[in-house]
């Protein structure tokens, strides 16, 4: 895993910080993954660092590449929009380099940076593929309480937004649940699907309610409010689709191979008597019966690599050669 | 977010890679964070990928500082042991550096990781002060499949054994659940405090069960024991303690603060004609009324920092006094 | 456990069947209970029994008292309404005999059923104290698909209407998403306090959307829209309260009780020389370093209890006596 | 649903309680349901409440038929165990009118009603087809705290001892849990495929751990401990089989089915000009584009059904004949 921190738009405090998760051939079917990039809240006056690494973390954790973004504040829209395009731009561009699928980006953005998401979902040259928005401000009426006018994102849906997950809380009195519904409402007006968690109570600000992110505040921890996490997990699986996971790693029988051999299960040959004379000749071992028993469902080929010194290749194809020669049974 | 690797015991081979989460102003009850440390199975043969950045990076999303180590395998037995020796004087050493709590780290290793978790734990010259063993190595008897011979670690437990959490599944066949049964028993007949899931199917290696960490095979998904993980976590908050999250930050009612004020919830003063006459002078806007309602469970010293451009101290400071003239009803 | 039907408003076809939960001295914080009242849906045509006993016993399961009500379909609004409002009826006055809390009553329905609860907390002579509403018709505008025309209930929601938790599928053909939304806003407006779940996918009429819901059919089956019931249960706990878990049962250390006695924890006397000889002669069987390290943090007249013949009172009271008067060190 | 209490083996006091989800032609797939057979705990000397009821309502609502034993208590070996014996046979005997699947029952038992459980599933003439044991007493050195000497039952596993489901606490100082490791340890050495979950914390009778159960008592309410329910119903699923849920019940499209018709997806049909005018004679609402656009994925037949008055089947079927022999397209 490496982390790596980029300056945007020439501009030393717009950074981009991306959080990259090591390949492996162990891990063949994650060589592209789908990503995340984080607009933590903040006002348009600063932003909060509990919306901020702890959210890439738990994205991180589900196996996404996750993407942080510093994006400009107390500048006036569309400054924080063209940052947030051009840090799409760069994942896009760099994305066989760090491992990302390049259409399977989402952006999720609390409170302003939900504003943030949301117009990049709506207004952006270049869009992301899901858009996850946790107590956004979408109103322009907010602009009273932020650092600066906003436009209204909720009238600027179009067939080109993606997919939505939102959540906030009924009594949030900073950024009021109205914000949410109105962008809930015109997406069904659109027709563009979406999914939305609107807990009773949990107020404003609440990252992912659990204790780490709290700042040591008990209203910021929220079992009930945590669930949106879990959720907009398994939303994403369906939106952008999972990791695949098809392949049958069991060792097949002898009878559905149609023959004996060094690749298939242990357990039918040993019970055929000339199977198991060629067998023990080169693994007495396993005349054991407790570990014959544990090796049946396993192949010659694995046990012999289990080995503290596996014997070589030319006799291991020689074995595999008097066992194909046995009909089968 | 930072990595760090280093090599242990002037080998090459035997690294320490550490995973420190940022500190943050705003995250104050994390500056010294619990920590866990992986050591990845691989029948002391290889180290598997899948039971190490994985199993840290899942830690570190729920607030932990997470260290892999890759020890030395085909060598024999202790020098594992001192290799996870080293590992934690050196986390425990630089724990103010890496904000780690240098007396809540958790040892969690799985299969021949397991069975050097289980080491460090019963025979180690220093200690971890939790223990996390999945589907582990713990018999002599483990030798015959292993890269080199093993002691029996149940029996050596003793009452500096800190308490253990176990996972396996009953049909593994890689490491039978007798393995995990005679620790458990060991502990139990010792004192020692454990928890113990052992899942009826799963086999052996799933790592955390999920899609990302299958490597593409089906065998490796498994919703039901992929529970170990949660119950881990829970489990890991009551034995080393949570984050404290134990502070009020609501904004005191004038009536509880026994005056008014710029520090008290403004929706009591705005109900008083005095104090309203004196607010409105600085904060015209709140004569809105929906504004008025929004603000009114936070203080004037939030609202004024909301504003794009905030009153200088001293207006501020103006204010407050008048507010605490007036007398409270 | 019983249940009980009956016929309202002299109407065999309209009945209300009651699921009444036993009471017993061992749940003396249960005596009453809060309930869920069922409206199952079906188009106003018909009843879905999908949608009435399971849904029942969901809660029965989680402490509530349930009651189904197979409401008059078929006939023009208000008719169905009027025995809604019978049936709250009907069951705040047998309360006291049913083991309910009148005051804690939710009413949930599904689909037309969704739209009866709706009907009953926003235009009811009488109103229930939650409501939920699953996949609902709200809008006049079903009236083309249903059995008889309905108003449109979320402009009927006043000052008497209760919380209210809804969920729904986006991708709903049936009851399209804009009647929940409809729903939400004008709660909203209204400032009545609300929860809602909306999940991308699950169409129409999923019930639990598990597989003893299911009919057989796959579509009726949803692990991520069933969580909507667990969402709902700890809802109805912040809303209606939950049953009161507040006594200490442990038993007190002597030292906090001031003296010894019968009903202390027996570990610290034991280990109090007089205490021991005086415990001794009554329960040799303590003399057991095993048994006595089980029995530490039990009391003398628990253990008595517990014995296959218990001492007589007298003999007890005798012992109480003795060790009353050992002075507490 | 419905309650029946039977008297067994003559005795008043020994009762099965069976509470009976009703059946019902739209839960085709539960006809036969699986079932539990729970016995509550009490030492042998009584019968505790918190374990009977409610454990049989957790069930139920999971769509399990569910009954409670009423077994003999202050009476020796093997009094109960004939007890439990005709239980499950008057169970299998009548199964077929109480809707039970006779070779899907599980015997659940908590501390001395799991002795009773494990007693029937190891030495019972019958047996259970799955076993689930709730910190239970397992050894005769338990007989000092019990009303009546018990035999050590982990000794008595045979190759009829069905799979089973354990769960205890670490810290339990009533039945230590040397018990529940005793038996697993049997069963693994008896190759009986078993799981168990052994919580750190919990103590003893915790039942289902929550509010509802707790008597009012603090420590009877366990959010972890609780967690071994939905693992017995997911382990249940696996063990005893699933409410088969394969069926589709989408409509065809025209294309799949080879042909236009009553019967096949309405979106398709509108589409063609001939189908189009054929089916807006009968059905002239379709004309309306959001109506019909709702009703795309139905077919003509459900759309009928679902009108205030349907029209005749003779009218349909004349329907049908027209769409057929339109050419598909």
């Amino acid at each position: 895993m490496r982390t790596e921190t980029i300056a945007l738009r020439g501009r030393a405090e717009v950074k981009l910080t991306a959080y990259l998760l090591d390949a492996s051939p162990e891990l063949s079917n994650a060589a592209l993954r789908p990503a995340v990039l984080v607009f933590p809240g903040g006002g348009y006056r600063g932003l909060s660092d509990r919306e901020a690494e702890p959210v890439a973390m738990a994205y991180l954790a589900e196996g996404f590449q996750a993407f942080v973004l510093r994006y400009s504040v107390r500048t006036e829209f569309p400054e924080p929009l063209l940052d947030a395009e051009e840090a799409l731009d760069v994942i896009r561009m760099r994305s066989a380099g760090w491992g990302v699928d390049p259409e399977r980006i989402a952006a999720i953005g609390f409170s302003a940076g939900g504003h943030l998401a949301a117009a990049l979902g709506t207004m952006g040259r270049v869009r992301p593929n899901a858009l996850l928005l946790g107590y956004p401000c979408i109103l322009s009426s907010m602009s009273e309480v932020l650092a600066v006018p906003i436009p209204s994102v909720h009238r600027e849906i179009d067939e080109r937004t993606p997919p939505a997950f939102l959540f906030a809380a009924c009594d949030d009195t900073a950024a009021p649940v109205e914000n949410t519904i109105s962008f809930m409402r015109a997406l069904d007006e659109k027709g563009i699907p979406f999914e939305a968690h609107i807990f009773q109570s949990g107020g404003h600000g609440l990252s992912l309610a659990k204790t780490h992110t709290s700042g040591g505040y008990r209203s910021n921890v929220n079992p009930r409010f945590a669930e949106w996490f879990a959720l907009s997990v398994s939303w994403l699986r369906e939106v952008l689709g999972d990791f695949s996971s098809d392949e049958d790693n069991s060792v097949p029988q002898a009878r559905d191979a149609g023959r004996y051999g060094i690749d298939v299960a242990i357990g039918g040959m040993l019970a055929r008597q000339e199977c198991r004379e060629a067998i023990l000749e080169l693994f007495p071992q396993l005349s054991d019966k407790k570990l014959a028993a544990r090796a049946s469902s396993y192949s010659l080929s694995i046990v012999n690599e289990a080995l503290p010194v596996p014997h070589p290749d030319d006799r291991m194809r020689e074995l595999d050669g008097k066992l194909r020669q046995i009909a089968l049974k």
